[in-house]
């Protein structure tokens, strides 16, 4: 089977390498497709170089489908459609002892801190698979665990049906709450500089703000009477979208911080004070949210297949992780890892 | 009857002036005891020139006794013991429409935009009155607003019985949020750099580290077996002090902001995000904790008299608010403005 291996230093090379047998607990996937993250091109970019190690194989947005079972595994079938929540908790530190697992203080994350997806055969231990309902096809089920992400933050925030949200940020992640807020019920505005992803959020039905024409906060008091809304999530990562989330929000508004920033960043503490904000934090998923986003993937709630900007095949690991920071017009990138295995085409 | 004038340019005198007639739906008070506040303090440094109405007669934190009715008062006697909770709002913005009448959106707040407490006499609607048990004492009820600061940041912070709770700044503040957190059932360490606020937290019974010579992060992990706090208050309005607060605190804890940073601030949204933290402003009390407040100081749960560490008569307003901001070795000042009225005396 094939492996797309990170080198470090940037470098991606598609190298032959034995498949796994699994042991005790474990299963041997056949891996459809897998998305690329924007951790996954932080890894490429050496800042994780400390957690992977190289050769590393990583990813874990994936699906694919049940190949081999190892000694006790019952609850899954050769030809299974699966995922894999990339979370492995210790079950014993205090995090995991007051019911939060996935934030587990000795928390392992497949795909960084364990072997990834961007493999054709993957060897996981039963108990991170999630199981794919067999009519729903294997691209769109690529994205349940980015969309895990965003059902998670939609939680965090507490979104309750007719409440007004807005969502700063357009990317995957941002599009993908979006959607999961108006499946809540939830009335939605995403604001995004960019025209690409704002034509995108049009596609979905979302309503939209440009922040580099439009002064945010006064679009959002317009629409909303005065109040603010209900819930901002801040998906942009910068300075102006974490200041415009803040200023947009009601009387003890809640803003949920979705993007990571590795620094410590000024908040305005005095607008949280005045209008008793709640700022929120928010770490991938609970299998409750996984089991949802594959719920709403299969409802057809969420329009995954939309956000789909490329499919590349493994050859063009490389290409695929440039098409994606190019920063141009795409939202969502996989990698195609059935290599014409027709079982595991979408 | 004698007033205490803000004259601007951080001048204080005492003036002769006439009382006040209340008229419909109002009260005449004979003033016992006035508390100084921070926010006292910054009006002294012009801060908030603004919003006062110069000559100013500021203080909202009081207790005194009702004096004179106006037409329509029916639900208070005269000699009954009262203090006044400083917020008048409209009844008609979005926020107050949600049921948040305490951070209206053109919230008055009594003793900065209209005139306070620091005057024998003082006329005010009726609505805002608080009634005190006969029992209490006056000197301890001038109390009851800061108490209720401190009941309402316990609230928002949603203390519970039997966890743990870091408080970060010893002042005023700091020091009843602790004993209400106690009191609520919770164990409770305070972190103060102060020698002698430091003393008057172990007077009152409260654990106390000292961030200059320990690292507060460390001891709160010794003290949960590795988890960390479930509540951090944050009251010094330094960074870092917020910092501590921001990683003393387990995955899933709240970090309530009571100090006032006038300026956006560095916060380690990292960290957030890694322990899914919430942050929570905290903005004044809503009727419910002014009422508590009263209860907890009639009920002896709280040590007040302990932080009261000057009385000054009217004639030393200014001293009075000179000893507050020395920085020496004072908690909370009075200023005693009975004048020899016996049934005024605590």
């Amino acid at each position: 089977m094939r492996a797309a291996l990170y080198l470090g230093n940037e470098r991606f090379e598609v190298q032959e390498r034995d498949s796994l047998a699994p042991g005790p607990g474990e299963v041997r996937l056949e891996v459809a497709y897998v998305g690329i993250c924007g951790t996954d091109l932080h890894i490429k970019h050496g800042a994780m170089d400390r957690r992977v190690t190289i050769p590393a194989v990583i990813g874990h947005e994936m699906s694919g489908t049940v190949a081999a079972l190892g000694p006790g595994v019952s609850a899954y079938a050769v030809g299974d459609k699966v995922t894999v929540m990339p979370l492995d908790w210790d079950g014993t530190c205090p995090a995991c002892l007051a019911g939060n697992q996935h934030v587990c203080q000795n928390l392992v994350f497949v795909g960084i801190d364990a072997p990834g997806a961007m493999q054709q055969s993957w060897t996981v231990p039963e108990r991170l698979l999630v199981r794919l309902p067999q009519e729903l096809g294997l691209r769109e089920a690529a994205l349940s665990e980015p969309l895990a992400v965003a059902v998670h933050d939609v939680r965090r925030g507490r979104v309750r049906s007719g409440e007004r949200v807005l969502v700063v940020g357009g990317g995957p992640i941002g599009l993908l709450i979006a959607q999961v807020a108006a499946a809540e019920g939830a009335e939605v505005v995403v604001s995004e500089p960019s025209d690409f992803r704002r034509a995108a959020a049009d596609r979905l039905g979302l309503r939209t703000i440009d922040p580099t024409s439009a002064d945010v906060q006064a679009e959002v008091e317009a629409w909303t009477g005065g109040a603010g809304a209900d819930v901002a999530f801040e998906v942009s990562g910068s300075q102006p979208g974490l200041r415009a989330a803040t200023h947009a929000l009601r009387v003890r508004g809640r803003l949920v911080v979705v993007a990571i920033f590795n620094q410590p960043t000024p908040v305005d503490l005095f607008r949280c004070f005045w209008r008793e904000l709640e700022l929120i934090g928010a770490r991938v998923y609970e299998r409750r949210d996984f089991e949802r986003a594959v719920e709403l993937l299969a409802g057809g709630d969420i329009q995954a297949d939309r956000l789909i900007s490329a499919v590349e095949p493994i050859e063009r690991t490389a290409e695929a992780f440039a098409t994606l920071e190019s920063g141009g017009d795409v939202v969502k990138v996989l990698i195609d890892f059935s290599g014409g295995n027709e079982r595991n085409r979408g």
